[in-house]
């Protein structure tokens, strides 16, 4: 069988020395194996004496046929949204606690990559959500969501209002610390500590989640993806809030806002080792019950 | 435009004889406008003077192009089942409060009627979902459900102990009263009393949601409609557990037993007053916040 | 019976000129009682043409012994802070919806307020909480509280680390969005978005409630009111955060902070009209159901 | 110092044979140290060949001064309600996992018991609660519980409504699969599943948490342990229900029964090794953080 993959990209957690050791043993690894490499412009920075081809990230996918991310689901997240254009496939590894994203973990590195680089591997598609303002008749783009997309009250402690609206229809107006659009990616991610549900993984659905609702009968909302999801900020609302992708920094909103929430065109490819069972990283990290005896 | 509907069949609540004024109300309505009246047979008894043709509920289908429901959700759920093979479309008349499936209220019956019979109307489809008993190497149908299919404990106030697997795969051991398979129209309904989320009723999921689990990490998880569900209940439980389809009375099990919970072939099609929107049902049934001004 | 109270202070909510209306409403009643006034200076500041002695809110215990405020629970939260000290008791009107603390509304409020001046009411306590910083061996107060102090993540949706102490034993370290420490009368304002319980007005206990923990398996705990509590920000935490007290602007928090939280001597005296019922109360604001017929 | 305990009772669980070896390593250990042993009837018949005292369990209490409970927290329940009267204090020791109640481990069972047998140990008091059963004007003891009384539903999986009241003031009727009262020991079991919160164990109140209420907005209540709870099954509710005390075996109920719960006089003394932590126990259990580093 032919080689897989040929060119490998190598991405790095941020300013973040500790992991230089493992971007080390897998570059090693790869270079055993007879691949190339490249290797983003800011990871290189944490390797002086390295004379890898150093692009910028949301370059990388032009230059390889697989990108390898150390570090922990937010430097997958990040890794994927500056590549999502890319086509080129991700594979997470995970320094320290086991991810939902990155999954390879430390000491069964050589193996799983070995197996990886001969083509047993499981790939697995996510879309991404894309967040955009509406305010006094302009568009902006707020930014682009693996996870989700969430509106907030910044500052101070105290309930929001707004309106939400699905594919132009109503849905309910609200007072609460804010709503989380999550995809089925992010559903095991902020929506779930703010009380929302999993979603399973290839469901082309996205869930709404409100933070901290004044009205308790609020509850989350699943609905097609490929819904168009609007918030509009209350004109009479005095509360600063914010909207963000991933946990990113936001952007402030002003009274009467719009922020408009849809899939991105194009998917993001997650590579795991043959292995890979998405309910037991679900059982492990949620402390759910085992195989009965 | 031609007349969508010719022969009406009319259902009533069982057993209930303060439905008999507002069946009147309908039957007159019908026969004004010039339509032909088939009755199911146990509402035909609640109507001792009247001539029309009464056949088994389950036969119905095979009489009339449109069955009218009086009652509420329950009637209009029992109408589901027993009709699901015919394709005929159903209409529900709630008798006091709103429903989230019988929304033609009495107050504005003959308007809505006259609507829908002239063809200005919405129709929308439901699936339904379909519980197996394997015992023993055999299999047996427990039932059909268009909310949903419940495992649960029985007489004691004490958690089961039991396995679920999606398409064949582990997904997890629980201690718990048990676990609720629910579709989209369902929910709405115990579902969402045992925690879960609302899933929008055209999207293509169920959602699995425990009741009182004794882990109290455990969260409702929405999966593929196409899925097929197994709860197996452990081999060491002494908790007695039945399992029930749209709550009604179902079979007891025994240790080792599974429940295969799948969907069933064929849609149950509503039909709606041109006006309906299942957000103000939402919005009115669960208290949420209306149009800010 | 002689007449419990004599002279009577008017406190309004803040730079609202809708007020303007019910308080002359009251001031005409209760100078036709031929009761003495005293006004809120700041709320003087609405009745250019009055006459009655204005002092500062904090000082106006000093001159009544009842403080008849107009406006919501908000209003009245303020005013009860202000004068916690002074130990008059206060009674709220309120403007609008119904609220938990102000529950004389404008409809019967020369009735209700008829009653009360002939010594036909309900009195009942409630104690307030208090917030001190510690920073770097130094005390600071933060502030007063009837409802509640929070902890809680400023600018970025990120989870804020820290760790939790009562009576100096150590409880858990958890990330979340932060911490509500509420009062009974606290319990049915943010704490109960939050996911907490409500607590019997008379209780003598406090609840803590986390905001949309990590850890799934967070509950809300509730302690006895004398005791305290103790939340110490992580030393590694980069997220911004602020302590709080009833949701008013609080102080931003620092890596290593600590943020003590005890009650506070002396009791808020509350008037309520004869037939109050704090149950009907949560039944009308939470939609629970009413008697059965 | 006076040796604490003379006399020590044995209790094992039920019909368990595999805690005979546990059973004998106590009563080594204790023999050895020179105390005397009396042993429950039914725990003795799994010693056929020892020649301890044996009495009936609810006698033991006359016969020594400190109760050994060897099994799980189910068995320490049950010993606590049979020992209720008699005023010695109880000591659990778990097999298998760690028990909030009974705390001691096999692995250190000969240091803890060591500890204790010489005095250093933590006491503490928990309540116990009772409930009645009204019905035609006649008054029937349901049972005693530690944990919780629960009225719940049974062989349906069905809504049944009643009415609740606190001290003779009507709270709310409701629907939904049943209602916990918990003390502050059971809010750690079956009603923490239901989704109540933690009561700290010295707080003298109890908790309502109502079971897949159809109202989302019911909320759990916690309210003084000295008030009277009753709960009236509606006069046209025909879900069959019942009620039972720490989840044993209950008794039916018919409609328009009242089921009255309040605070049973005395107290159940626990024993702890002198490090018990009964928050390093929820900790533990919950899987809750540990200290920062």
């Amino acid at each position: 069988m032919a080689k897989p993959f040929k060119t490998i990209g190598l991405i790095g957690k941020q300013k973040d020395p500790r992991i230089a050791e493992s971007l080390q043993q897998v570059a090693d690894f790869l270079v055993a194996k007879g691949l190339e490499l490249v290797i983003d412009q800011d990871t290189a920075a944490l390797f002086p004496s390295q004379h890898w081809q150093a692009v910028p990230r949301h370059e990388l996918g032009q230059h390889c046929d697989l990108a390898i991310v150390v570090g922990g689901d937010g430097t997958l997240l990040h890794a994927a949204r500056n590549l999502a254009d890319s086509g080129i496939p991700l594979l997470g590894i995970k320094l320290g606690r086991l991810g939902f994203l990155a999954d390879v973990l430390p000491e069964t590195l050589d193996t799983d990559l070995a197996q990886v680089l001969e083509g047993k591997f499981r790939e697995e598609e996510r879309f991404l959500i894309q967040a955009e303002l509406e305010r006094e008749g302009k568009s902006y783009l707020i930014g682009t969501a693996l996870n989700d997309v969430t509106m907030h009250i910044r500052e101070v402690v105290r309930l929001i209002e707004f309106e939400t609206y699905i594919n132009g229809r109503f849905l309910n107006s609200q007072r609460s610390d804010g709503l989380v659009v999550a995809t089925p990616t992010g559903s095991t991610a902020y929506a779930l500590s703010a009380g929302g549900p999993i979603l399973d993984v290839n469901l082309n659905a996205m869930v709404l989640v409100s933070i901290c609702s004044h009205a308790l009968s609020n509850r989350p909302l699943v609905i097609d993806a490929d819904s168009v999801v609007e918030i509009v900020v209350s004109e009479h609302n005095t509360t600063p809030g914010q909207a963000s992708c991933d946990g990113q920094p936001g952007i402030a909103l002003e009274m009467g806002d719009k922020v408009k929430i849809y899939k991105r065109p194009g998917r993001v490819r997650l590579i795991h080792p043959a292995a890979h069972d998405h309910y037991s990283i679900l059982r492990a990290k949620l402390h759910w019950g085992r195989k009965l005896e």
